[in-house]
């Protein structure tokens, strides 16, 4: 039988993924709990952690352990530093840091990322870059651009086995809000998902006058005018958002030296973007692209795994063989 | 003494406003209270009318009452459907619906108006139509250009006296729900204005390859990074949404065979916009058309009331005279 080397978590602000890692990082035993950092008591990192990794550390002994995502941001355990872009995963492995957990083990914090854009902002991403890192073969070459749709929608562009430049896009918490918040949630019925209304959406993001605080409003009446039906709205809604995602993203990596030229169909380099993410919204944005005339390719499921199981080899932790 | 002639409210969602109308239009007194149409309980707009109204129809006998804003609206105390654009205040004033009051009375709701667009998306407004009127001259000529910010900002193209055609941007809305219930809101202090930050923001949003969902994060990331203070987050993100609507405002118009012309600065017919709302909001509305090259002009305060005026006199309701 396979031996356990590692324990890795990906720990993020709503849910809790635990995975025990044999040889070459295959996946031995997994846990999931909506134990995410939001939701563990009083902030009590450590217990959570002996309850919900004890079992593993009793059984195999004294495996080490690594944690990637929100767990280690300023709201997380501890807090461990951004590092600066370009970035691959010997950089990163470089900066782990080390928490205390019971009975005198230590926790190692994967660190996020930061770039500053050409245009002076800076962004910032934690958890990501571990699973961009578990999409990559350590002799990769030439550059690739990786999607991460969610409530902070990431665009990443790769080079190698360096993550370059990034952006986010406050696509799916803007969605969220507007749902449960504004005057356009009113009108919406049901949570089945509209093809043809998420359709419509997204072609009405892609027209080149159609900014999207107007948009927004045709949301509404569109609904009162009878125009799409209460159940269509919220569909709807999400394909004028993740379109105009699709063009300020095409924008971003024509600004940045990406790969897509402009903001129409022509892609100067023919070529893949990986979208990593769980399966329906995956699926959502594999079908926008598509319809964008740009190709899409979903990323193996549980990326994070061998993410981890590369950084924590890079870093040489104890027991992870090369 | 100037003898009442007519009782205008403007009764919109959140708040009510009253008036008597004497010659002219000229106010005689007034009556401002939280009463909206959100805030009436179990929807006895009768009931509501008589507390607030009941005084001046004691007092002035049977004047004609004259109604503009939600109160019209589905959610209000009936409905009054839209009426076309074009639209000047005979044709508004051709489609007023009666609604009975306690003691035989009447109130006369004014219509919203719609607008289809050229991309076909339907358009609404209800209650700044009467603002609108109550700022045109009767032999108004040439196109104007009115802005009524708000949750629901509104851009309004009128030839002469006629309401053209209009759009609706989400901007106040959005920057509402974002500060309350989104991650950007968590970072922010204070309440005040800080101008340099608004500006900031307006500038942001004035870079054409700076779409909005990738700005939006922008407001977290400058706020962890200590780029821009925790108490001027809100104005920044203020300036965002200001900003977008202003680049976005200025496309509709030149689709729509508005006055200015393109995204750029250049202006082809010089003109003033017209902002028409409160002091605070129309003040950043000003500021911000300065900063983008177009020069806004603040309207009359209370223009709802010469708007309601001219309508009912358009309506020849008894008692107002020509």
């Amino acid at each position: 039988m396979d031996k356990a080397q590692l324990i890795g978590l990906d720990w993020g602000t709503t849910s809790f993924r635990g995975y025990l890692i044999g040889g070459e990082g295959r996946i031995l035993a997994r846990i999931a709990e909506p134990q995410g950092i939001l939701n563990v008591p009083n902030g009590d990192f450590a217990g959570a952690f002996g309850r919900l990794v004890g079992p593993w550390l009793s059984q195999h002994g004294n495996l080490p352990v690594i944690a990637s995502g929100m767990i280690g941001s300023r709201q997380g355990w501890y807090e461990a530093p951004y590092v600066e872009c370009p970035a691959a995963a010997a950089q990163i492995a470089g900066r782990l840091v080390a928490v205390g957990a019971p009975e005198g083990r230590q926790v190692w914090l994967v660190p996020g990322l930061s770039y500053v854009g050409k245009d002076g902002v800076p962004d910032v991403m934690r958890g990501e870059e571990t699973q961009i890192i578990g999409c990559l073969q350590a002799d990769a070459a030439g550059r690739r651009i990786f999607l991460l749709p969610g409530t902070h929608s990431k665009w990443v562009l790769v080079e190698g086995d360096r993550i370059l430049r990034f952006a986010t896009f406050m696509t799916g918490e803007l969605f969220a809000v507007l749902r449960a918040h504004s005057i356009l949630g009113r009108l919406m019925q049901g949570e089945a998902m509209d093809a043809a209304a998420f359709r419509r959406g997204l072609e009405r993001a892609s027209g080149a006058d159609h900014g999207l605080l107007r948009s927004l409003f045709s949301v509404r009446t569109l609904g009162l005018f009878d125009r799409l039906p209460a159940a269509g709205l919220a569909s709807y809604l999400s394909g004028l958002l993740v379109g105009s995602e699709l063009a300020e993203a095409r924008r971003w990596l024509a600004a940045e030296g990406g790969i897509v030229a402009d903001t129409t169909s022509v892609v100067v380099t023919p070529t893949d973007i990986t979208i990593v993410g769980g399966e329906s919204l995956a699926g959502l944005y594999f079908d926008a692209l598509t319809a964008a005339g740009l190709s899409g390719q979903l990323a193996p499921a549980d990326a994070v795994v061998p993410g981890l199981f590369r950084i924590a080899r890079a870093a040489t932790l104890q027991g992870v063989t090369p």
